[in-house]
């Protein structure tokens, strides 16, 4: 049986072009600290990496430091900022929320976005040096945050901004001149590129404190012999989802079919954030009543591979917590499901998730509701 | 030209069945944390490597936590062993000695080994919980390090030892039950895999704090999406790596053949370590007087890729820390390059090396030394 992935959100398959970098990276081997000429060799491989992962996002390659992953970028930024005081939005990623065990999460609204009003008192109530992250894109519902407007609030207070872009970059423009932030992460394994290695852009004029010491790698701002078969990946897809940012905004056709289908087939189906700007590839859809585990389960013996909340948690089926933080019932948030549509995404995809669909919610009753 | 690559200490060509591993992950995809068909079957690819890592150092499958690469690895060991204090050896890599402002060293002999005294002392000195990290060899000279001996002590004052096996494994036999450690890091480029991934051996009933939290992967121990196509490969370097270790033993017959050419043509060449028990692959060898960047220079005009000390420093030449804690004389240190065979080794390494050591030799005359 063909499967239908619609899990872009939680990885994305690993475009031709990086599978190809990645490989002539491992051929060739060599270590770029290495000063002979197989690991001057590498060096440029890895500086040429650096220039094609910068321009996806607008920076100077000078400003960009490879990390392991998203979630590495992301404690990078937030602990390496040696800021005492840490504080995001409820709905950001898992990586960030667990960064500190004293942040602070900012509520968002019922609409799904940080409340901005609430920004402004927690920061106004304590004036020590400070740093907000917040999302570019909510990972479950696609919901657009607010960033320009929050770094205004936090520029106002001194506080830092940074913004985890990564399920953003590739499906929109991301500039970090225009989000005029001071720490941006990104992500190989959302845009295209393998898993395993992230960056972290860093606004010029601000140090960071290495949180992995070793080597003078990146830097000296991350130690450890780098990952050069997946930063040559990054690379190249960087290129490719930068040439192809058009075909992925245009998923929003897909996805806006799909949602009209699910409607038509279950008018009582809930659409998150469906008036709200979204990414174009994400849709966060509930059927009250029904648990969204039973529906992926359901889809997953239909050939239809979805997700239920973020992947990022050992296979654990709890109810999200960025529906939590938005106030959704229980009925509601626990039954929720995320479709995501990528770079090899066809509407033939929307249509088989539209036939499993009508299939499971047939199926799958709703469960009394206590009273 | 050819290049003459005997660097493998930095980093060793990955091999053909981890390329080929590398390569199957990334055509398969998945998210292992996705529950779907094609998450519980990038789950299956990553618990098959992780069976295939740990047979590498006889540890059962359950006790390893994969991470982005040695360095990592020995950071959760340290510092996620939460023991308020840290000893090393003096000749530990960066990684270690850079793993905390307070960890403190332990001075190592003339011979190049942990002055096992100096260590019984240093924990008699003061009670508190601590932990040891002490390698099983010197990724400079080669030298094993008595790990035995070493981990009787530590347990007599109640300390942890963790074990740094990253250069040994491949090269020797690694076994975590005979060695009795607590906790072991390997990594895959130093053993045919790719760059990028590594893993952290930890004794049953030892429980450590995460130090990259977010998600729930590897049960918890470190958050972020799974390396998966590096994890492959290393599982099928680690197999590759198992089955030849004698091949990798025998390399010793080209590293003695060199050594002996090396002292005919120059007889001044002081061999470090030379009788100590060592490494197969690795020859540490000093022209005093002549400074070691200019021979690893000299050589890699002539096609010959080896390093001084250790590659991490990004291209920095410092004298080495390792041959300084031996207490060489500078003029020795400061000369000493590292040769270091691998699995695509051949005699023809040997002998290429030979001809442009004595061509180098000729036309680096030693520097007249200051009195």
């Amino acid at each position: 049986m063909a499967i239908t992935y619609l899990d872009h959100n939680a990885t994305t398959p690993v475009r031709p072009e990086a599978m190809e970098a990645v490989l002539d990276a491992m051929r060739e081997g060599g270590n770029p600290s290495s000063v002979h000429a197989a690991g001057r060799t590498a060096r440029k491989r890895l500086e040429q990496a650096r220039r094609d992962v910068a321009a996806l996002i607008g920076a100077d390659a000078s400003r960009l430091v490879f990390t392991s992953g998203g979630t590495e970028a992301n404690a990078l930024a937030l602990l390496g900022s040696r800021r005492p005081r840490i504080l995001y939005s409820a709905i950001e990623h898992d990586s960030v929320r667990a960064v500190h065990p004293q942040a602070e999460a900012v509520p968002v609204t019922p609409e799904g976005i940080i409340d901005l009003d609430a920004l402004d008192s927690m920061l106004a109530a304590d004036s020590g040096p400070s740093i907000l992250s917040l999302m570019l894109a909510n990972n479950e519902t696609g919901i657009l945050q607010p960033v320009a407007e929050a770094r205004e609030i936090a520029q106002r207070h001194g506080t830092l901004v940074h913004c985890d872009a990564i399920q953003a970059a590739g499906k929109l423009p991301v500039d970090v001149a225009a989000l005029d932030v001071d720490l941006l992460s990104i992500s190989a394994h959302k845009i295209g590129g393998p898993p395993g290695v992230g960056a972290l852009y860093i606004r010029p004029g601000l140090e960071l404190a290495a949180i992995q010491r070793g080597g003078g790698q990146e830097r000296r701002l991350r130690g450890g012999t780098e990952n050069l078969p997946g930063i040559a990946g990054f690379g190249a897809a960087a290129q490719a989802a930068a040439s192809e940012i058009g075909r992925l905004q245009a998923l929003a056709g897909l996805r806006d079919a799909l949602e009209e289908g699910v409607m038509a087939a279950t008018p009582q189906a809930v659409i998150v954030g469906r008036d709200m700007p979204r990414l174009p590839n994400t849709s966060c859809i509930a059927l009250p009543g029904v648990k969204a585990e039973n529906i992926v389960m359901a889809l997953d013996l239909a050939g239809v591979a979805v997700s239920a909340g973020s992947a990022c948690s050992s296979g654990k089926v709890t109810a999200s917590h960025v529906l939590a933080a938005m106030g959704l019932p229980q009925e509601v948030a626990g039954g929720a499901i995320r479709v995501s549509f990528g770079w090899t995404s066809t509407a033939a995809d929307g249509e088989a998730f539209l036939a499993a669909w009508s299939q499971t919610a047939r199926r799958l009753r709703p469960m009394a509701v206590a009273s």
